[in-house]
Protein backbone atom coordinates (compact mmCIF):
# COMPACT_ATOMS: atom_id res chain seq x y z
CA UNK A 1 0.00 0.00 0.00
CA UNK A 2 1.32 3.57 -1.44
CA UNK A 3 0.22 6.50 0.71
CA UNK A 4 1.81 9.16 -1.42
CA UNK A 5 4.38 10.19 -3.87
CA UNK A 6 6.30 13.46 -3.96
CA UNK A 7 8.89 13.35 -7.19
CA UNK A 8 11.14 16.31 -7.08
CA UNK A 9 8.80 17.83 -4.58
CA UNK A 10 5.11 17.53 -7.01
CA UNK A 11 2.73 15.20 -6.59
CA UNK A 12 2.72 12.09 -9.15
CA UNK A 13 2.75 8.67 -9.27
CA UNK A 14 5.16 7.69 -12.65
CA UNK A 15 8.83 8.40 -13.78
CA UNK A 16 9.85 8.41 -17.43
CA UNK A 17 10.77 5.49 -19.40
CA UNK A 18 13.97 6.80 -19.88
CA UNK A 19 14.96 7.30 -15.93
CA UNK A 20 18.42 5.84 -15.29
CA UNK A 21 17.22 3.80 -11.93
CA UNK A 22 14.75 2.05 -14.23
CA UNK A 23 17.41 1.07 -16.74
CA UNK A 24 20.31 0.48 -14.65
CA UNK A 25 19.69 1.12 -10.88
CA UNK A 26 22.09 4.31 -10.68
CA UNK A 27 20.59 5.98 -7.81
CA UNK A 28 21.04 4.96 -4.31
CA UNK A 29 17.64 4.51 -1.63
CA UNK A 30 16.70 4.80 2.02
CA UNK A 31 13.69 3.26 4.03
CA UNK A 32 12.87 5.16 6.98
CA UNK A 33 10.48 4.23 9.92
CA UNK A 34 8.10 7.15 10.19
CA UNK A 35 6.02 7.62 14.04
CA UNK A 36 4.49 10.54 14.73
CA UNK A 37 4.83 12.41 11.63
CA UNK A 38 8.66 12.58 11.92
CA UNK A 39 11.27 10.06 10.52
CA UNK A 40 12.75 8.17 12.81
CA UNK A 41 17.11 8.62 12.82
CA UNK A 42 16.95 10.62 10.39
CA UNK A 43 20.22 12.06 10.33
CA UNK A 44 21.62 8.82 10.03
CA UNK A 45 19.53 8.08 7.10
CA UNK A 46 20.40 11.42 5.94
CA UNK A 47 24.29 10.63 6.23
CA UNK A 48 24.21 6.84 4.61
CA UNK A 49 22.39 8.67 1.64
CA UNK A 50 25.10 11.06 1.22
CA UNK A 51 28.11 8.48 1.33
CA UNK A 52 25.99 6.21 -1.35
CA UNK A 53 25.68 9.51 -3.38
CA UNK A 54 29.80 10.26 -3.16
CA UNK A 55 30.57 6.25 -3.84
CA UNK A 56 28.64 6.89 -7.43
CA UNK A 57 29.50 9.98 -8.29
CA UNK A 58 25.62 11.43 -7.84
CA UNK A 59 24.95 14.77 -6.53
CA UNK A 60 23.22 14.63 -2.97
CA UNK A 61 20.45 16.94 -2.67
CA UNK A 62 20.04 19.96 -0.09
CA UNK A 63 19.12 18.42 3.24
CA UNK A 64 16.89 20.81 3.70
CA UNK A 65 15.26 20.38 0.81
CA UNK A 66 14.75 16.13 1.20
CA UNK A 67 13.87 17.16 5.36
CA UNK A 68 10.79 19.69 4.00
CA UNK A 69 9.43 17.19 1.19
CA UNK A 70 10.10 14.03 4.07
CA UNK A 71 7.83 16.68 5.95
CA UNK A 72 5.39 17.14 3.91
CA UNK A 73 4.86 13.57 3.16
CA UNK A 74 4.83 12.24 6.55
CA UNK A 75 2.93 15.20 8.83
CA UNK A 76 -0.20 13.50 8.98
CA UNK A 77 1.28 9.66 9.48
CA UNK A 78 1.35 8.03 12.85
CA UNK A 79 2.95 5.07 11.57
CA UNK A 80 4.69 4.39 8.32
CA UNK A 81 7.86 3.70 6.10
CA UNK A 82 9.19 6.71 3.86
CA UNK A 83 11.25 5.31 1.03
CA UNK A 84 13.89 7.88 -0.67
CA UNK A 85 15.12 7.21 -4.04
CA UNK A 86 17.17 9.27 -5.62
CA UNK A 87 18.48 8.56 -8.95
CA UNK A 88 20.59 9.98 -11.97
CA UNK A 89 18.64 12.19 -14.50
CA UNK A 90 19.61 11.63 -18.00
CA UNK A 91 18.70 9.20 -20.55
CA UNK A 92 18.45 5.39 -20.85
CA UNK A 93 20.17 4.21 -23.75
CA UNK A 94 24.21 4.06 -22.83
CA UNK A 95 26.02 3.69 -19.82
CA UNK A 96 27.84 6.86 -19.63
CA UNK A 97 26.38 9.47 -16.88
CA UNK A 98 25.45 12.86 -18.55
CA UNK A 99 27.88 15.58 -17.65
CA UNK A 100 25.97 18.25 -15.17
CA UNK A 101 23.33 15.61 -14.10
CA UNK A 102 21.14 16.18 -11.28
CA UNK A 103 19.76 14.04 -8.91
CA UNK A 104 15.31 13.00 -9.37
CA UNK A 105 14.33 13.18 -5.78
CA UNK A 106 11.38 10.17 -5.11
CA UNK A 107 10.04 10.05 -2.29
CA UNK A 108 6.97 7.91 -1.06
CA UNK A 109 4.73 6.56 1.83
CA UNK A 110 4.17 2.87 3.14
CA UNK A 111 2.73 1.14 5.02
CA UNK A 112 4.93 0.25 8.56
CA UNK A 113 5.84 -3.49 8.92
CA UNK A 114 3.85 -4.65 12.15
CA UNK A 115 6.11 -5.10 15.41
CA UNK A 116 4.18 -8.28 16.97
CA UNK A 117 5.34 -7.97 21.00
CA UNK A 118 6.34 -12.24 20.49
CA UNK A 119 8.61 -12.04 17.92
CA UNK A 120 10.82 -9.84 20.19
CA UNK A 121 10.22 -12.51 22.92
CA UNK A 122 10.42 -15.59 21.12
CA UNK A 123 12.52 -14.95 18.82
CA UNK A 124 11.83 -15.30 14.47
CA UNK A 125 13.30 -18.33 12.43
CA UNK A 126 15.80 -17.82 9.88
CA UNK A 127 17.60 -20.04 7.04
CA UNK A 128 20.11 -19.84 4.81
CA UNK A 129 20.00 -18.62 1.26
CA UNK A 130 21.97 -20.40 -1.30
CA UNK A 131 22.45 -16.95 -3.49
CA UNK A 132 25.78 -15.68 -2.46
CA UNK A 133 26.69 -11.99 -2.19
CA UNK A 134 29.37 -11.00 -5.05
CA UNK A 135 32.21 -8.95 -3.60
CA UNK A 136 32.19 -5.13 -4.65
CA UNK A 137 33.85 -3.10 -2.66
CA UNK A 138 32.83 0.03 -4.66
CA UNK A 139 29.24 -0.71 -3.63
CA UNK A 140 29.69 -2.26 0.12
CA UNK A 141 27.92 -0.10 2.87
CA UNK A 142 24.89 1.92 1.39
CA UNK A 143 21.84 1.08 -0.40
CA UNK A 144 22.07 1.33 -4.31
CA UNK A 145 19.27 0.33 -6.38
CA UNK A 146 21.34 -3.22 -7.86
CA UNK A 147 19.25 -5.33 -5.70
CA UNK A 148 18.75 -8.38 -7.71
CA UNK A 149 20.77 -10.42 -5.14
CA UNK A 150 18.56 -9.41 -2.31
CA UNK A 151 15.47 -10.12 -4.62
CA UNK A 152 16.78 -13.69 -5.37
CA UNK A 153 17.60 -14.78 -2.28
CA UNK A 154 14.17 -13.20 -0.77
CA UNK A 155 12.63 -15.18 -3.09
CA UNK A 156 13.98 -18.74 -2.06
CA UNK A 157 12.10 -17.91 1.62
CA UNK A 158 8.80 -18.28 -0.41
CA UNK A 159 6.67 -20.96 1.37
CA UNK A 160 9.03 -21.80 3.43
CA UNK A 161 7.58 -19.86 6.80
CA UNK A 162 10.82 -18.29 7.37
CA UNK A 163 10.94 -14.95 8.33
CA UNK A 164 14.31 -13.76 6.82
CA UNK A 165 17.13 -15.38 5.52
CA UNK A 166 20.98 -15.12 6.08
CA UNK A 167 23.56 -14.69 3.04
CA UNK A 168 26.78 -15.66 2.25
CA UNK A 169 29.62 -13.99 0.57
CA UNK A 170 30.84 -15.33 -3.01
CA UNK A 171 33.70 -16.67 -0.76
CA UNK A 172 31.65 -18.49 2.08
CA UNK A 173 31.49 -15.84 4.61
CA UNK A 174 28.23 -14.78 6.57
CA UNK A 175 27.46 -11.34 5.34
CA UNK A 176 23.60 -10.43 6.48
CA UNK A 177 20.10 -11.43 6.57
CA UNK A 178 18.10 -9.92 2.71
CA UNK A 179 17.33 -6.72 4.19
CA UNK A 180 18.77 -6.79 8.14
CA UNK A 181 22.30 -7.14 9.68
CA UNK A 182 23.27 -9.99 11.86
CA UNK A 183 24.66 -10.30 15.09
CA UNK A 184 26.43 -13.51 17.01
CA UNK A 185 26.70 -14.12 20.57
CA UNK A 186 28.96 -16.95 21.50
CA UNK A 187 30.98 -16.95 25.05
CA UNK A 188 29.49 -13.90 26.66
CA UNK A 189 30.99 -11.57 23.31
CA UNK A 190 29.48 -10.11 20.38
CA UNK A 191 30.44 -10.17 17.27
CA UNK A 192 29.44 -9.58 13.52
CA UNK A 193 30.50 -9.26 9.75
CA UNK A 194 32.75 -7.08 8.78
CA UNK A 195 31.19 -4.99 5.56
CA UNK A 196 34.01 -3.83 3.35
CA UNK A 197 33.38 -5.55 0.36
CA UNK A 198 29.09 -6.09 0.31
CA UNK A 199 26.37 -5.95 2.59
CA UNK A 200 25.19 -2.56 3.93
CA UNK A 201 25.74 -1.13 7.04
CA UNK A 202 22.61 -0.56 8.97
CA UNK A 203 22.04 2.20 10.97
CA UNK A 204 20.83 0.05 13.90
CA UNK A 205 23.71 -1.91 13.74
CA UNK A 206 25.20 1.00 14.19
CA UNK A 207 23.52 1.71 17.25
CA UNK A 208 24.66 -1.36 18.24
CA UNK A 209 28.23 -0.82 17.45
CA UNK A 210 28.08 2.52 19.90
CA UNK A 211 26.09 1.23 22.65
CA UNK A 212 28.27 -2.39 23.71
CA UNK A 213 31.41 -4.21 22.76
CA UNK A 214 31.49 -6.08 19.45
CA UNK A 215 34.06 -7.50 16.97
CA UNK A 216 33.82 -6.31 13.41
CA UNK A 217 35.21 -9.31 11.64
CA UNK A 218 35.12 -12.59 9.74
CA UNK A 219 32.25 -14.83 10.43
CA UNK A 220 31.82 -18.73 8.59
CA UNK A 221 28.54 -20.27 9.01
CA UNK A 222 29.58 -22.87 11.33
CA UNK A 223 30.14 -19.49 13.82
CA UNK A 224 26.40 -18.30 13.86
CA UNK A 225 25.18 -22.10 13.52
CA UNK A 226 27.44 -22.84 17.45
CA UNK A 227 26.77 -19.39 18.81
CA UNK A 228 24.60 -19.07 21.77
CA UNK A 229 22.41 -16.95 20.71
CA UNK A 230 21.95 -14.80 17.43
CA UNK A 231 19.94 -11.48 16.32
CA UNK A 232 18.89 -9.05 13.74
CA UNK A 233 19.02 -5.67 13.39
CA UNK A 234 17.08 -3.35 11.03
CA UNK A 235 16.14 0.05 11.02
CA UNK A 236 12.32 -0.50 10.24
CA UNK A 237 12.14 -3.08 12.93
CA UNK A 238 14.48 -2.59 15.55
CA UNK A 239 16.71 -6.11 16.94
CA UNK A 240 14.96 -8.96 16.92
CA UNK A 241 16.27 -12.32 18.92
CA UNK A 242 16.69 -15.33 16.27
CA UNK A 243 14.87 -18.44 17.73
CA UNK A 244 16.02 -20.87 15.20
CA UNK A 245 18.01 -20.88 12.25
CA UNK A 246 17.56 -23.90 10.40
CA UNK A 247 17.07 -27.31 12.49
CA UNK A 248 19.00 -25.26 15.23
CA UNK A 249 17.58 -23.67 18.11
CA UNK A 250 18.52 -20.67 20.48
CA UNK A 251 17.70 -20.11 24.29
CA UNK A 252 16.90 -16.47 24.88
CA UNK A 253 19.66 -14.45 25.99
CA UNK A 254 19.81 -11.91 29.05
CA UNK A 255 22.22 -9.37 26.97
CA UNK A 256 20.05 -9.49 23.94
CA UNK A 257 16.98 -8.65 26.15
CA UNK A 258 18.86 -5.92 27.67
CA UNK A 259 19.97 -4.54 24.57
CA UNK A 260 16.17 -4.44 23.17
CA UNK A 261 15.00 -3.00 26.00
CA UNK A 262 17.35 -0.47 25.75
CA UNK A 263 16.69 0.40 22.36
CA UNK A 264 13.00 0.56 22.78
CA UNK A 265 13.65 2.80 25.67
CA UNK A 266 15.90 5.24 23.75
CA UNK A 267 13.65 4.95 20.11
CA UNK A 268 10.42 4.30 21.10
CA UNK A 269 9.12 4.04 18.30
CA UNK A 270 11.02 0.76 17.60
CA UNK A 271 9.12 -1.25 20.27
CA UNK A 272 6.23 -3.43 19.79
CA UNK A 273 2.95 -1.40 18.66
CA UNK A 274 -0.13 -2.88 21.31
CA UNK B 1 16.60 10.84 -28.51
CA UNK B 2 13.88 8.39 -27.84
CA UNK B 3 11.51 7.59 -31.18
CA UNK B 4 8.69 5.63 -29.56
CA UNK B 5 8.04 3.17 -26.66
CA UNK B 6 5.47 0.60 -26.03
CA UNK B 7 4.24 -0.78 -22.65
CA UNK B 8 2.66 -3.90 -22.58
CA UNK B 9 1.83 -2.90 -26.16
CA UNK B 10 0.13 -0.01 -25.26
CA UNK B 11 2.40 3.69 -26.27
CA UNK B 12 3.45 5.16 -23.31
CA UNK B 13 6.39 7.37 -21.82
CA UNK B 14 5.93 6.51 -17.83
CA UNK B 15 6.43 3.54 -15.67
CA UNK B 16 4.77 3.07 -11.95
CA UNK B 17 7.20 4.79 -9.24
CA UNK B 18 6.33 1.07 -7.72
CA UNK B 19 7.84 -0.70 -10.44
CA UNK B 20 10.51 -3.18 -9.75
CA UNK B 21 12.56 -2.56 -12.47
CA UNK B 22 13.28 1.30 -10.38
CA UNK B 23 13.33 0.15 -6.93
CA UNK B 24 15.91 -3.16 -7.28
CA UNK B 25 16.64 -3.57 -11.20
CA UNK B 26 14.31 -6.78 -11.38
CA UNK B 27 14.18 -7.35 -15.23
CA UNK B 28 15.87 -7.81 -18.47
CA UNK B 29 16.69 -6.00 -21.04
CA UNK B 30 18.07 -6.49 -24.43
CA UNK B 31 18.70 -3.60 -27.23
CA UNK B 32 18.57 -4.71 -30.84
CA UNK B 33 19.65 -3.25 -33.81
CA UNK B 34 16.88 -2.48 -36.82
CA UNK B 35 17.50 -1.89 -40.12
CA UNK B 36 15.17 -1.59 -42.81
CA UNK B 37 12.27 -1.83 -40.01
CA UNK B 38 13.45 -5.17 -39.07
CA UNK B 39 15.35 -5.92 -35.68
CA UNK B 40 18.63 -8.01 -36.10
CA UNK B 41 19.87 -10.82 -34.57
CA UNK B 42 15.97 -10.90 -33.09
CA UNK B 43 16.06 -14.76 -32.63
CA UNK B 44 19.77 -14.76 -30.95
CA UNK B 45 18.36 -11.00 -28.71
CA UNK B 46 15.15 -13.61 -28.04
CA UNK B 47 17.38 -16.40 -26.31
CA UNK B 48 19.68 -14.48 -24.40
CA UNK B 49 16.32 -12.74 -22.87
CA UNK B 50 14.75 -15.99 -22.29
CA UNK B 51 17.65 -17.01 -20.45
CA UNK B 52 18.02 -14.18 -18.13
CA UNK B 53 14.35 -14.60 -17.32
CA UNK B 54 15.09 -18.25 -16.63
CA UNK B 55 17.97 -16.93 -14.56
CA UNK B 56 15.99 -14.21 -12.61
CA UNK B 57 12.63 -16.68 -12.28
CA UNK B 58 10.91 -14.33 -15.01
CA UNK B 59 8.10 -14.79 -16.98
CA UNK B 60 9.26 -14.61 -20.30
CA UNK B 61 6.74 -12.93 -22.11
CA UNK B 62 5.46 -14.75 -25.48
CA UNK B 63 7.82 -14.69 -28.00
CA UNK B 64 5.08 -13.87 -31.20
CA UNK B 65 3.74 -11.05 -28.69
CA UNK B 66 6.91 -9.60 -28.35
CA UNK B 67 7.96 -10.14 -32.08
CA UNK B 68 4.67 -8.24 -33.15
CA UNK B 69 5.31 -5.33 -30.73
CA UNK B 70 8.71 -4.87 -32.01
CA UNK B 71 7.61 -5.03 -35.41
CA UNK B 72 4.78 -2.74 -34.38
CA UNK B 73 7.77 0.08 -33.51
CA UNK B 74 10.34 -0.56 -35.79
CA UNK B 75 8.16 -0.99 -38.95
CA UNK B 76 9.01 2.71 -40.68
CA UNK B 77 13.11 2.87 -39.36
CA UNK B 78 15.38 2.78 -41.73
CA UNK B 79 17.99 2.42 -38.64
CA UNK B 80 17.67 2.33 -35.01
CA UNK B 81 17.75 0.49 -31.87
CA UNK B 82 15.42 -1.46 -29.87
CA UNK B 83 15.54 -1.54 -26.19
CA UNK B 84 13.58 -4.11 -24.71
CA UNK B 85 13.33 -4.37 -21.04
CA UNK B 86 11.55 -6.68 -19.09
CA UNK B 87 10.51 -6.07 -15.31
CA UNK B 88 9.11 -8.04 -12.32
CA UNK B 89 5.46 -7.09 -11.63
CA UNK B 90 5.02 -6.21 -8.13
CA UNK B 91 4.95 -3.25 -5.64
CA UNK B 92 8.07 -1.40 -4.83
CA UNK B 93 8.54 -2.41 -1.26
CA UNK B 94 9.89 -5.73 -0.01
CA UNK B 95 12.52 -7.21 -1.61
CA UNK B 96 10.28 -10.77 -2.51
CA UNK B 97 8.57 -11.02 -5.73
CA UNK B 98 5.04 -11.64 -5.65
CA UNK B 99 3.57 -15.26 -6.65
CA UNK B 100 2.21 -15.24 -9.79
CA UNK B 101 4.36 -11.87 -10.98
CA UNK B 102 4.43 -11.48 -14.80
CA UNK B 103 6.79 -8.86 -16.83
CA UNK B 104 6.23 -5.84 -17.69
CA UNK B 105 7.13 -5.22 -21.49
CA UNK B 106 8.80 -2.02 -22.04
CA UNK B 107 10.34 -1.73 -25.75
CA UNK B 108 11.32 2.01 -26.63
CA UNK B 109 13.11 2.88 -29.94
CA UNK B 110 16.32 4.61 -30.04
CA UNK B 111 18.38 6.17 -32.50
CA UNK B 112 21.40 4.16 -33.49
CA UNK B 113 24.83 4.43 -32.65
CA UNK B 114 26.78 5.94 -36.01
CA UNK B 115 29.36 3.58 -37.52
CA UNK B 116 32.62 5.64 -38.61
CA UNK B 117 34.25 3.61 -41.35
CA UNK B 118 37.54 5.22 -39.84
CA UNK B 119 37.00 3.11 -36.69
CA UNK B 120 36.77 -0.55 -38.75
CA UNK B 121 40.08 0.59 -40.48
CA UNK B 122 41.93 2.56 -38.32
CA UNK B 123 40.45 0.89 -34.73
CA UNK B 124 39.79 2.54 -31.91
CA UNK B 125 41.35 3.52 -28.54
CA UNK B 126 40.70 2.15 -25.20
CA UNK B 127 41.48 2.37 -21.55
CA UNK B 128 41.96 0.03 -18.45
CA UNK B 129 38.63 0.84 -16.00
CA UNK B 130 40.01 0.93 -12.44
CA UNK B 131 35.54 -0.25 -11.47
CA UNK B 132 35.90 -4.32 -11.12
CA UNK B 133 33.58 -6.79 -12.02
CA UNK B 134 32.04 -8.58 -9.23
CA UNK B 135 32.08 -12.36 -9.37
CA UNK B 136 28.40 -13.37 -9.58
CA UNK B 137 27.12 -16.27 -11.43
CA UNK B 138 24.40 -16.65 -10.89
CA UNK B 139 23.84 -13.22 -12.83
CA UNK B 140 26.76 -13.72 -15.20
CA UNK B 141 25.97 -13.95 -19.23
CA UNK B 142 22.71 -12.21 -19.85
CA UNK B 143 21.60 -8.57 -19.11
CA UNK B 144 19.99 -8.06 -16.45
CA UNK B 145 18.50 -4.26 -15.09
CA UNK B 146 21.97 -3.74 -11.51
CA UNK B 147 24.37 -1.94 -14.18
CA UNK B 148 26.22 0.32 -11.64
CA UNK B 149 29.22 -1.06 -12.30
CA UNK B 150 29.24 -0.62 -16.38
CA UNK B 151 28.12 3.01 -15.29
CA UNK B 152 30.80 3.72 -12.74
CA UNK B 153 33.31 2.28 -15.39
CA UNK B 154 31.93 4.24 -18.17
CA UNK B 155 32.03 7.79 -16.01
CA UNK B 156 36.08 7.33 -16.06
CA UNK B 157 36.42 7.66 -19.48
CA UNK B 158 34.84 10.93 -19.35
CA UNK B 159 36.77 13.43 -20.83
CA UNK B 160 39.63 10.83 -22.01
CA UNK B 161 39.08 10.15 -25.65
CA UNK B 162 38.89 6.46 -25.72
CA UNK B 163 36.39 5.13 -27.82
CA UNK B 164 36.01 1.96 -25.03
CA UNK B 165 37.07 0.96 -21.42
CA UNK B 166 37.96 -2.39 -20.52
CA UNK B 167 37.14 -4.13 -17.14
CA UNK B 168 38.68 -6.53 -15.12
CA UNK B 169 37.21 -9.18 -12.08
CA UNK B 170 37.93 -8.36 -8.63
CA UNK B 171 40.34 -11.33 -8.82
CA UNK B 172 42.20 -9.42 -11.95
CA UNK B 173 40.89 -11.24 -14.51
CA UNK B 174 40.15 -9.36 -18.19
CA UNK B 175 36.75 -9.47 -18.54
CA UNK B 176 34.94 -7.34 -21.06
CA UNK B 177 34.58 -3.62 -22.36
CA UNK B 178 31.94 -1.88 -20.85
CA UNK B 179 29.85 -2.50 -23.61
CA UNK B 180 31.30 -5.16 -25.29
CA UNK B 181 32.99 -8.00 -25.41
CA UNK B 182 36.70 -8.22 -26.30
CA UNK B 183 39.07 -10.67 -28.33
CA UNK B 184 42.80 -11.42 -28.07
CA UNK B 185 45.18 -12.10 -31.20
CA UNK B 186 48.47 -13.63 -29.86
CA UNK B 187 50.89 -15.74 -31.88
CA UNK B 188 48.10 -16.43 -34.46
CA UNK B 189 45.65 -17.78 -32.10
CA UNK B 190 42.23 -16.12 -31.31
CA UNK B 191 41.41 -15.47 -27.37
CA UNK B 192 38.66 -14.27 -25.53
CA UNK B 193 37.45 -14.97 -21.32
CA UNK B 194 35.36 -17.13 -20.29
CA UNK B 195 32.20 -14.98 -18.28
CA UNK B 196 31.38 -18.31 -15.81
CA UNK B 197 31.09 -15.18 -13.31
CA UNK B 198 31.01 -11.67 -15.00
CA UNK B 199 30.69 -10.20 -18.48
CA UNK B 200 27.60 -10.99 -20.63
CA UNK B 201 27.64 -13.31 -23.50
CA UNK B 202 27.49 -11.23 -26.70
CA UNK B 203 25.78 -12.13 -29.53
CA UNK B 204 28.36 -10.81 -31.82
CA UNK B 205 30.63 -12.89 -29.64
CA UNK B 206 29.06 -15.94 -30.31
CA UNK B 207 28.98 -15.27 -34.01
CA UNK B 208 32.59 -14.78 -33.63
CA UNK B 209 32.77 -18.32 -31.71
CA UNK B 210 30.82 -19.79 -34.39
CA UNK B 211 32.52 -18.68 -37.30
CA UNK B 212 36.35 -19.25 -36.33
CA UNK B 213 38.68 -21.18 -33.90
CA UNK B 214 38.54 -19.13 -30.60
CA UNK B 215 40.06 -20.39 -26.75
CA UNK B 216 38.02 -19.06 -24.58
CA UNK B 217 39.68 -19.03 -21.00
CA UNK B 218 41.44 -16.85 -18.25
CA UNK B 219 43.14 -13.83 -19.74
CA UNK B 220 45.45 -11.31 -17.42
CA UNK B 221 45.97 -7.51 -18.62
CA UNK B 222 49.44 -8.57 -19.49
CA UNK B 223 48.15 -11.09 -21.73
CA UNK B 224 46.20 -8.17 -23.90
CA UNK B 225 49.01 -5.52 -23.81
CA UNK B 226 51.47 -7.81 -24.65
CA UNK B 227 49.16 -9.01 -27.58
CA UNK B 228 49.65 -8.38 -31.44
CA UNK B 229 46.11 -7.39 -31.85
CA UNK B 230 42.56 -7.01 -29.73
CA UNK B 231 38.96 -6.18 -31.29
CA UNK B 232 35.82 -5.71 -29.72
CA UNK B 233 32.45 -7.32 -30.65
CA UNK B 234 29.08 -5.73 -30.24
CA UNK B 235 25.59 -6.66 -31.91
CA UNK B 236 25.11 -3.00 -32.24
CA UNK B 237 28.59 -1.87 -33.62
CA UNK B 238 30.05 -5.37 -34.75
CA UNK B 239 33.93 -6.06 -34.93
CA UNK B 240 35.71 -3.10 -34.19
CA UNK B 241 39.55 -3.26 -34.01
CA UNK B 242 41.47 -1.92 -31.58
CA UNK B 243 44.26 0.96 -32.13
CA UNK B 244 45.59 1.84 -28.75
CA UNK B 245 45.67 0.21 -25.21
CA UNK B 246 46.66 3.55 -22.95
CA UNK B 247 50.13 3.68 -24.32
CA UNK B 248 50.50 0.14 -26.48
CA UNK B 249 49.11 0.61 -30.17
CA UNK B 250 48.54 -2.40 -32.09
CA UNK B 251 48.98 -2.79 -36.16
CA UNK B 252 46.56 -4.03 -38.56
CA UNK B 253 45.99 -8.11 -38.93
CA UNK B 254 44.55 -9.21 -41.66
CA UNK B 255 42.45 -11.89 -39.84
CA UNK B 256 40.37 -9.24 -38.12
CA UNK B 257 39.88 -7.46 -41.42
CA UNK B 258 38.89 -10.87 -42.58
CA UNK B 259 36.27 -11.39 -39.90
CA UNK B 260 35.03 -7.96 -40.31
CA UNK B 261 34.58 -8.23 -44.09
CA UNK B 262 32.80 -11.84 -43.47
CA UNK B 263 30.20 -10.19 -40.72
CA UNK B 264 29.49 -7.53 -42.91
CA UNK B 265 28.64 -10.06 -46.15
CA UNK B 266 26.43 -12.01 -43.27
CA UNK B 267 25.16 -9.30 -41.28
CA UNK B 268 24.91 -6.12 -43.80
CA UNK B 269 23.09 -3.58 -40.95
CA UNK B 270 26.50 -3.34 -39.72
CA UNK B 271 28.71 -2.61 -42.06
CA UNK B 272 29.25 1.40 -41.64
CA UNK B 273 27.02 3.44 -43.50
CA UNK B 274 27.57 5.36 -46.63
Amino acid sequence: MRLGVLIDGEAGDSIEVGNRGFNYGDGAFETVLVQDGRPVWWGEHLARLRRGCEALGLRMPDADLLEYEAEQLCADQARAVLKIVLTRTGHGRGYAPEPGARSQRVLSLHAAPPLLGSDYVEGVTLRWCETRLALQPRLAGFKHLNRLEQVLARDELANTGAFEGLMLDTTGRAVCATAANVFVLAHGRLRTPALRACGIAGICRDWVLTRTDVEIGELLPQDLERADALFLSSSLRGILPVARLGTRRYRPQPLIAGLIAQLWNEVPALAPQA
